[in-house]
């Protein structure tokens, strides 16, 4: 298995890329191709051991900034490590392509460069959450912000297939994100989402609340892009926010502060919980490839859990599955 | 001051609600009308000690459930609670309408029965959230799961008056909602609130991300309702799954059930960081009369806290402050 790695992409790329491509090697045993500036890609590299078939690299001249526009700037840098590492997918010998760049730029380079499988009219970013149960999986968290109401059932097919096979879920249940959980709650585009969902999605819940995200309700939540991105940063800043606040709470007692020592792998553990760095990337489905997002701010082992979904999502030929269960529902 | 609080509103009414109010009365000094079920009141209100001339009794026949669909039962049930205890206030011996109850209902029968406010379209449900430096306030977050950009612009204007007037910032700072800092992110809705915002309201800060939201970066966050109300909820979620994984956590060691029981205390204030009953209710913004939507989960103080909150308005006069406001920018 041959795994392109966006090396420019994400904060501190490619430092922090490459240290996680470093660890994914030795874990899990899979072959990295580096996209990237060549020179940058090198000198970073000099610092690990490593066996010397496990890595190529392959020069890209260009890359995307964190912010610029992602239609501009992919149709400006036509050698940049996203347009280039995405279009080595054509090629049968490299199997998927992980980036922490630029979401947008890598949305639009994958729907251009790979096209879209049978049935699918736009790609999701899905995300694989933790819940008081098991795994959950959300879709869309920002690829489709103005989605009609087919791409949601699409995502739930896409979803819901990416439950089963990767997650490894029997049957996974599929709710839709709503303000309320009776029928007549919400706007028209949520209701016309629902209705087709309802009688097309097997194991189909109805509306799921925000708050029951992470109760384990419902193992497959769709929504609208903007609403999902909007509900990952929230979890993000709170989660953040309640740190700090513990931190400046614990300072004020010596007495806490001993507890707090006692307590601190727990502790951490409850915050990595909401942390969607600690389960790996975020899948770009419902393009013909498979290409995974990882955090922005990706450290190593955030990088090394992207490229171990990757794996997970190549083993399990993720987008044959895909092709079959929309196929059935929709064509 | 009188303050009408409707006894039968929220999961816990009229139990909670009652209780709630014997606190108000001890704590803030404030006159209450009970509105609801008159044998209910009275037989709650028979366990507890107060001063006869500080608790008067209406009785209101019907009861409108809280997942009852909002413009049905209103239509309906004339004589409930909500729609009576709202209409109380066209009698200017009444100052404020709290209930714990249908949140939609409550949105409906205030803005049938009190009208809105000149140059206030839609009404909007406020929210004063903590953040790492003082408190903020979003807007809104579920009354108008539709809105329209010119709605937006309402809501920054009357949002950062409450926070002027009522949370006493100095020329606070206004965002809008959006999934990324750009100008060029996100829906044609949110571009389009943008422009308005950036030509009309004065501090605007532009975009704001949710992970922001927390952090004190801006002080008056605008959205629509349904991503407001998704945020909120997302929270609570978070932090009710937190806790239970952190009691699940401490379970496992007894030196972390030590440390747990030494900063038990400070735990719990940051459990509270994202309870948004702490700090009182949501306040109703654009109708004609002084309206607090409180939690329908409220517990007793919660709803003290939502007296106190609905207090400080009325202190405020925050409607003129709005008519003002709104007069200067729109009209």
């Amino acid at each position: 298995m041959r795994i392109v790695v966006d090396a420019m992409g994400g904060d501190y790329a490619p430092k922090a890329v490459i240290a996680g491509v470093i660890q994914a090697i030795e874990e899990l045993g899979v072959k990295i191709v580096l996209i990237g500036l060549e020179d940058q890609i090198k000198k970073e590299l000099s610092q690990y051991k490593y066996p010397s078939d496990s890595i190529e690299i392959i020069h890209a001249p260009e890359v995307i900034g964190m912010d610029e526009h992602a239609t501009v700037s992919i149709r400006k840098k036509k050698n940049s490590s996203i347009t280039l590492g995405v279009n080595l997918l054509k090629d049968s010998s490299y199997d998927a392509f992980v980036s922490a760049g630029n979401t947008g730029a890598v949305v639009c380079a994958a729907t251009i460069g790979l096209g879209l499988l049978p049935g699918v009219e736009r790609p999701g970013i899905g995300l694989v959450l933790p819940n008081l149960k098991r795994f959950g999986f959300l879709i869309d968290v920002g690829a489709n912000t103005e989605p009609k109401p087919a791409h949601l059932l699409q995502y739930a097919i896409m979803g819901k297939t990416y439950a089963q096979k990767v997650l490894g879920l029997t049957e996974p249940s599929v709710g839709i994100l709503n303000i309320g959980e009776e029928e007549s709650k919400g706007s028209d585009f949520v209701k016309e989402a629902h209705k087709l969902l309802s009688e097309q999605v097997s194991n189909f819940i109805g509306n799921v609340e925000a708050n029951e995200i992470f109760s384990g309700k419902c193992d497959c939540i769709v929504c609208d892009g903007f609403v999902g991105n909007v509900m990952i940063k929230v979890s993000e800043g709170l989660m953040e926010s309640a740190s700090t606040l513990l931190r400046r709470e614990i300072k004020k007692s010596p007495i806490a502060l001993l507890g707090a020592m006692l307590m601190k792998s727990r502790l951490n553990h409850v915050k990595k919980y909401a942390d969607y760095s600690e389960y790996g990337g975020a899948p770009l489905l419902g393009v013909n490839g498979i290409v995974m997002i990882s955090h922005g701010r990706s450290s190593p082992k955030a990088i090394k859990n992207a490229i171990r979904a990757t794996k997970r999502e190549v083993e399990h030929k993720i987008n044959a599955s895909i092709i079959e269960e929309v196929s059935r529902h929709l064509l």
